[in-house]
């Protein structure tokens, strides 16, 4: 019973991935803006599939309408519904994944919690329905792109073992077209070895897992609502509810965990005219708000768990069952995750946003 | 303006670290539950400072009072309302801090959103805000204990460079006792070089940062509400929204990330007529959901900001400056944090026990 | 951005009168419940136009399908989301009316506060919007009924000058079937009086104002929670948010404030075994929490601000213009209220019920 | 569990009648607003008992303490708490009701509800729960009187059968004193005779119905939000939350059920150059939304349950029993009921205004 987030931009989704349809309302927009279906396709492309072959080959239009709450090519004030059908929809596909639950895949939880499982492609648990979240994201996005520059610009920090090794320093200048122009979201030189490493894995029928660096630009200082709606808090809320996100850490996160305070502490200074922390090694957040710095996180994706090699686990009735997944599958979710992320950053800080305006210009 | 959280069962806490009290109201407790102070100053003990050499040395005695909601010793279903009285509160000793932004403080932040800064100890950014938290915490424990046996078990995992070895296997015959006999409350053996690394700290006039793994055990399947209230996601933003928290990570967390699926992969197993993962490597969780198993997750903690050495930063003119805190603080934020973990664990899993019983005994 | 409701049965609508579409995202439903397209589309049918003679001859079918949340004929615990599409939406139909503000509609407020209006037949301040909510409510009054008996019998109560004068007492043997065979939805003879009301209204280009009395069966003792979420404002809230809603009384409403306490107090009296009311003044409810005696209610909706007759107003520059409703509207809203009643009715308890749940079973 | 209200302004109370304290958090009370505990106890001094010879001749200080959140003399974004602890709290006095069920209080519901009953004084069902409203709205008061004009100017319109004759249209030009000056708060001639009206029913040890007409001045248009936060909804549910509050009708209310439409419908005017409705019959709200005049609305309030006269209910074991209630009551809630209907209209707007601001400067 948790399908909507936000305290005044409110997003409910709606959709399993072989129903007829997943997509979302969007609550709160504020009207007069001008948004067309493009506007949101755009988005939903960076996550589709089929967009490379560091992706899943498997072909999907995501074809995403606007059906309320806009008119004459502006918002309303009304909530917006985006709809995406599904397309593609052979249940049969599914019916030996009925009677057993897949390793470290949702099926086992779900029908424990509601007694009844869909089990065509993952139902309610499959990333289908992160869709949805990137076209409501693709609304925050431009509005806070147009009415305050702020820029949601994440992308892939590792892939298995390749880690980028350019330093926070580097992200002041990084662009979207930067990111885009890799197949794998990597803006850096490690993005070829990463591909590298993710056709090995597709080699041996295998996936690997990842980690999504979180990067948002001109956020202005003051956004964030302490104690239970800090910046830091609620971005790791937004992540860890994505499919097989891990872990999240903001700044310099585990690492701080390690330090004394002598070397973590992060003094103030005048940068011509303008104050700020030395290092920002808090990640553009203290106490919950943030600085007017860049903010930035990692966020740790598990392996797909669908992998194309054989594998044992128990059907329903508890007998041990080998089985072989068929079908498409991402063998990293890297590429794909990158929107994903992007996307819920967006929906958190326009809500902080709001509310931060509300309060702001007393 | 974020200072409730929960669905249905709803914690409000307020107080700053230098105002007339903190406190808290917890709403949707049930009825007809036996409580006293007492239970309540257990876990409130359990944070207080002073309590030994490697907590800050300052004397609280952080006594609560129930102030409604409680009828004959029982709860009524009135909202409990917990007050403790702050002591102490001197603000002299403050008053050269209100025109300095300390490193790695709040002062900055707080000033740039509210306009007004609180700069006694902190105002609300202060972790004396955590005490309402233990408070209501204790209440959600107790009853989660008594009608479902579901206990919080949470305890260092590392302090600056030294890490608990002990596989996670080790976890099920841990008890509370066993990690209140350590001063640090580490249940291993390399808590007593955590001690010492501690006190190296102290005599630099340093701190250390700290690991806490979150552990809670006996939790039933199906808690956690796709897509928004993921149990996972909510763990993170509780435990995130904590003072100088700054990585959250469930199961094997950010290892996942490096590793191949074929690796990564859980299978389930039929143990003795149960049915359970074999490894349990995502930490109790699967899309959201609990599994049965037990809960495990490790939360990064950044060294108190507070040290003894003189330290460099600007005042709110900009103007680089020279102070040293005085006062006495907290070297590692380990022995304290861990109450304060078990308690918005207790609070996150008893409003998702609430929900999931609604839906659950239908 | 207040378009979702319900505290734990969450229902969000969206759509406007001339947009792709209408519908709901039901979430909070429980798992594994029966449901198909016809048992919404049954509520539908009673709120539908074109219907009888009282109600506006346009029509339409307000077709409903289930797009997601159901699978093999059951919910499965994911958000269910409920579509109507919108048929017959000429736009062109209403450019005589984009420039003025009609009398007693919501043209004024929604540019006032939204800058921009969707003026094709009202926008999202049609009684459109309130199709999804009579959806929605389907599936609360089929759960509702099935798993605890529990039934919404609203029904006309005045028509204009018109009034019904059974007493309350008549209401323990009123059924569905008697409601529905009235074309005003009046199970009383002075249905046919209200028939006459209307008719004369129409005759002269006019419409007449209704009361629905609200009535709902069978419901446990214990449902409502103080102090903010009290049955009777609940239901006041749900009632004064239908369009044209101008009033709500709860048992015996402002009469009470006309009486002594001695001549409105209702004793506790012993009926065959059962602790009730003797007189049920209070309309099921004290303290904000039903008794487990039957609930009532009395709404007042103004007459149908559309109507025939020629009427003067002013345009946006402020020039006064006399103008005509084209079209077919609503005379009274009776007829189609009380499906909608229902509704809101079901929706509000069905949240109020599954909290309950979640409490009442310790 | 629904003890707080409000989306992005947050009220939370606490409390019962023989508790130690009552009082509420304030939660989204904007930053660096000056604010000292006198503001807040003068409108509680005009909700306490023992005021005049129409209100109750029980003797309470409600002497209320800023404990949070308010930081040399100016609010810091903190929550607020504010804090009545109440005297004179002798249980005793209720040993002989806790095994009968007064007529028309909430001692039967909620016993059905949680089992056990806080017997003294009405415990949360106490009418002194709305002590914390009048606190809580007193902060809002202040910040909308201050920062927009607005202004709140509830008065009493009935007791029993004596009713104000002074049309809406008397309204614009009212002021508080005017209230004040009456201890029924009737700004009008026949206050004299609703002093009579009570006198009466003290003499014969009887209680008296009232209707409060809630006003609030200058509301700007496009306040409220469709369409479950309508401004008459959010109102409606405010009031009916109240104790004894039994109806409640915004604008003609019930009267315009009886009406035509062409008698009832409102044209739009152009005065002065500022459109207006001619005779703001929908009490200043369309749609949901203010209209930018005046908002007025009559709030029915029961007699007061307790009487002096003999009674008879039943027990708990169901027997007959017959009982006088000692002890001192209101005869009437007009006065101190004024006053409480002022706080909740203004915690309500203060929530909407907040809203409205959050997208009203786009």
């Amino acid at each position: 019973m948790s399908n909507t987030t936000g305290e005044i931009f409110k997003v409910t989704t709606f959709g399993e991935s072989h129903g007829g349809a997943v997509g979302c309302v969007v609550d709160g927009m504020p009207a007069g803006f001008a948004v067309t279906d493009a506007d949101i396709q755009t988005e939903l492309d960076r996550r589709r599939p089929g967009q490379s072959p560091v992706t899943t080959p498997r072909k999907e239009s995501d074809a995403v309408k606007i059906i309320s709450g806009v008119f004459e090519g502006k918002t309303t004030g009304a909530p917006v519904m985006l709809l995406i059908n599904n397309e593609n929809v052979n249940s049969k596909d599914y019916e030996n994944l009925k009677n057993l639950y897949r390793p470290s895949h949702a099926d086992f939880t779900y029908e424990q919690k509601y007694g009844v499982r869909d089990y065509r492609g993952g139902g309610r648990a499959s990333a289908r329905a992160t869709a949805p979240l990137v076209a409501a994201g693709a609304l925050a996005q431009k509005y806070l792109k147009e009415k305050a520059g702020i820029e949601f610009l994440s992308h892939t920090a590792a892939v298995g073992n390749v880690s980028v090794k350019a330093d926070v320093s580097a992200l002041q200048t990084l662009m979207r077209a930067q990111i885009e122009q890799s197949p794998v979201r990597c803006p850096y030189a490690e993005g070829k070895f990463m591909e590298a490493e993710i056709a090995a894995a597709v080699k041996e029928g295998d996936s690997v897992g990842c980690v999504i660096r979180g990067f948002i630009k001109n956020l202005p200082a003051g956004i964030g609502e302490p104690v239970f709606g800090k910046l830091s808090a609620r971005l790791a809320a937004a992540v860890m509810g994505l499919n097989a996100a891990k872990g999240f850490e903001i700044g310099n996160g585990f690492e701080a965990a390690r330090l004394r305070g002598s070397a973590n502490n992060d003094a103030f200074i005048n940068k011509d005219g303008k104050i700020m922390t030395e290092k920002n090694r808090n990640g553009g957040v203290l106490g919950g708000i943030s600085t007017g710095e860049i903010i930035y996180f990692n966020a740790a994706f598990k392996p797909t768990a669908t992998i194309s090699k054989s594998q044992i686990t128990t059907d329903k009735q508890g007998n041990p069952v080998e089985f072989t997944a068929g079908g498409r599958h991402d063998p990293c979710l890297a590429a794909r995750a990158v929107p994903v992320v992007d996307a819920v950053c967006a929906i958190t800080v326009m809500d902080l946003f709001l509310i931060w305006r509300a309060y702001a210009r007393d």
